[in-house]
């Protein structure tokens, strides 16, 4: 089964997609752009919401839900959010069909048609301050902190399974606080959850920085993200908190009446991340064999396979063990075919990326062990029956651990300086990566050098030292380093 | 603010309204026929969700996401489908926006018009049985037991906020069997689930029965429901399970190789509840002073209220007792607020309906208690503060078994048996709720009494006995009684 996989060097691209489909987590589907995701992929997306839905909630954010459709009116309200989201809308028209009166099947009722159409939201915050506008008069109002997890629309051209799909699912919140500060500090509160979140359970690296105004989202006055790289070298852009300052306010006339008696435009936050995460950790992690997904994250921690197949004493056995590793909140499945051999199901089990397997046969049974598999290294040990719980509770916390530090090895191995174009051009198209160099910060050199090298700026990291130099394009005068990449 | 409520005896149509605006349940939207959810509203449906999602697991679903938008072709797909589905969706006719060259905001672009266009889900038989083709050829490959959450969308005419809404959220389950037998018993298993939802979560008493060919669901063989009775003495329908028969597997060419090496059309279920449980919910157990939520799906069960107002000590002792309550698994808030008086908090707490409150004033604990206060019966009693997590503990219990008691005896009082005519117009007229009557079985006169009274037939109830009699519209020969009532 595992054959069937393209490696990772022959072909990167189709290496993802064969992932995607053997490991059973989408597949295609007859509306364009549109997935289904299968039971193994919406599994971890589910613990990936379960866990951020913790973190939102310990941070003072409640769940809401808002419409699925937007006025078309309402788009327009904030310029520049309706130049970012209006050219890839689907928009609904009419609201009934009817038989085809010359047979075939229905047609579109020219009757029922809208008076005024509707968006399928590409993203909510017009339809949300919309409300807010009814919701908050005065100081005692706010915060608001509303997170709302749904399907959005963005009529993409080209599509690829979890990273961009036309219908996605997301979370975004959207705050709003009495003044520019308490924004400002929801805004980096998100952005360090994110972090936490891509590192301590996807065992995803990132980079916290602020987006270039030509990166940044239609309506925000800053966007901070979170970058990680993929094993072929191109970043993601997993997570974006951005500080909306007062435009939604302004454009939905939403306003407060502060401390001192005065009323004021409310002040703004949103950010997301969706199941674009999903590809992320694919991509991360994956090899040759199959997904590999960290421990915190998998839907079965550890599968149980009874060798060379069930019988009642096994299955006694592994019923055993199965009560001991749950006991210690470990989500573990017994394999109970008596169809296939146990080649094929290690093979199978390593496709869907399961952390950690045990085989558990006759002669194991007799010497009082099993035998533990480890999916992240292919490592097989002889572990004593009697600690068997114990052993694979430290055994997956040692995984999420190693998926950790060897994308850490991996993305550090792969920021390098550039001080000359031709350093800049040399690593992009041998090395890849991110390229750590100076930038004139204008939009125009930004633009320049993406059209050249299809490399765009995907973040100006947060946490680094300033460091005058020049240009690396230009030659002009620069205050910082900033992170090129070719990305997804 | 509980004097804002329209009593119930005045306009039960107007108190539901009030309690959904004044407990902050949900909002109007400009969008027709939407509503948005609020805070409150939607941490009741996320109890109810969690609650579900465990009970679907536990009898072997998973869960999956399949898109949003249905090719319109696909609904013309299965017959009796079409003919209840396409007269009420959203058609998506374009994928682009596009500035309107004569200014005045966007407009829809005629040149981004789609070949085939799309309908916003109402339900997801056909998309998901067009995409079962790929997954299922074999008996190995079944039961194929997968569930959905998500929102859909029907253009209603006449909307109410969580009863009837365009959009709604909600679960559906679709299942692909191997043979009738097991399609039914998933069909049976699940309706089982729901009415063990709807009595041990969320107190509301239920009856399980059949519903007439005239009340299937378009596409089923037989639909079962379960059916609810709201304090005004109108009927609701909380939750149907389908079973589907080949139907779907024909109009989407579902085969599978059987045991006997046969090709065979694949058997079918679905199932849904939605978001017009949180309808129901309220009008099982609220009353003029506000919400009333069964201390199971209680977001916040409990909230402690220092008296007069917080103080040091006062904070001291609330989170001594937080604590204990918490320990115990029990959602606890301590109100913090030092703006508004006991009386006006008290009030609000019942209208939002925290099924339990503490209050705690200097003077209790002097003495070492504090005074509980049960939403349901108002009754209030002083508990020694050493016990109170204990105590806390088992009234939450008594609460969630008395509002369940209440409800059942209320409903088990209108269940009336009408063996005349005018008995059941009598009935329908001045008691209101379930009238227990014979019935001829033809479509027929099921349409003629809905004409004349208003009245539909819920559903032939499953586990009463056989009783020969004559209908009591037509006077012809019946096998059974079966329900009527006017309905939400």
């Amino acid at each position: 089964m595992a054959k069937e996989i393209t490696p990772r060097s022959e072909d990167y691209s189709q290496w993802y997609l064969d992932i995607v489909r053997k490991a059973n987590l989408a597949d295609n589907s007859p509306v364009r752009g549109c997935m289904v995701i299968k039971p193994n992929g919406f599994g971890i997306w589910e613990k990936m919401r379960d866990a951020l839905d913790i973190m939102f909630k310990d941070t003072g954010h409640v769940n809401a839900y808002f419409p699925l459709f937007i006025p078309k009116s309402f788009l327009s309200k904030e310029a520049a959010h309706v130049e970012g989201f209006a050219k890839e809308c689907a928009v609904v028209t009419h609201y009934r069909l009817k038989n085809d009166p010359n047979g075939g099947g229905v047609i579109v009722d020219p009757d029922a048609k809208l008076e005024e159409e509707l968006v399928v939201r590409p993203t909510s915050e017009t339809i949300i301050w919309n409300t807010y506008r009814d919701w908050i008069q005065s100081y005692r109002d706010l915060p608001l902190l509303i997170n709302q997890w749904a399907n959005v629309v963005r009529w993409e051209m080209r599509t690829r399974p979890f990273l961009r799909t036309a219908e996605f699912l997301w979370q975004e919140g959207h705050t709003a606080h009495a003044s520019a500060e308490e924004a400002m500090q929801e805004t980096r509160l998100i952005l360090d959850v994110y972090a936490r979140f891509a590192e301590e359970w996807m065992a995803m690296p990132v980079i916290k920085g602020i987006k270039t105004v030509n990166e940044r989202f239609a309506g925000a006055e800053e966007t901070f993200c979170i970058e990680a790289l993929m094993q072929d070298g191109k970043a993601l852009q997993a997570g974006t908190s951005h500080f909306l300052g007062q435009n939604f306010a302004k454009a939905f006339d939403v306003l407060f009446l502060n401390k001192d008696n005065q009323q004021e435009y409310v002040w703004a936050t949103s950010w997301g991340v969706s199941t674009r995460l999903v590809g992320g950790l694919i991509m991360t992690h994956s090899d040759d064999d199959g997904l590999v997904i960290p421990p915190k994250l998998a839907p079965v921690q550890v599968v149980i396979v009874p060798i060379p197949k069930p019988s009642p004493e096994l299955a006694e056995a592994a019923a055993k063990i199965a009560a001991a590793l749950k006991e210690k909140g470990i989500r573990v499945k017994i394999d109970n075919d008596d169809q296939n051999r146990p080649g094929f199901k290690f093979a199978e089990y390593e496709m869907i990326g399961i952390p950690v397997r045990l085989g558990l046969g006759q002669r194991d049974l007799a010497a009082n062990q099993v035998e533990v598999a480890r999916r992240d290294t292919k490592e097989k040990a002889n572990v004593p029956l009697d600690t068997i719980a114990d052993h694979v509770a430290r055994l997956l916390d040692e995984i999420q651990q190693n998926l950790f530090d060897r994308a850490k090895t991996y993305r550090d191995e792969h920021i390098t300086k550039a001080d000359t174009w031709a350093q800049f051009e040399d690593i992009l198209e041998n090395k890849g990566g991110f390229v750590c160099a100076h930038w004139d910060g204008t939009t125009e050199t930004e633009l320049e050098i993406k059209e050249k090298s299809k490399a765009t700026i995907r973040c100006i990291p947060l946490d680094w030292p300033d460091e005058p130099g020049q240009c690396v394009f230009t030659g002009k005068p620069s205050e910082r380093r900033v992170l090129f990449a070719k990305a997804y």
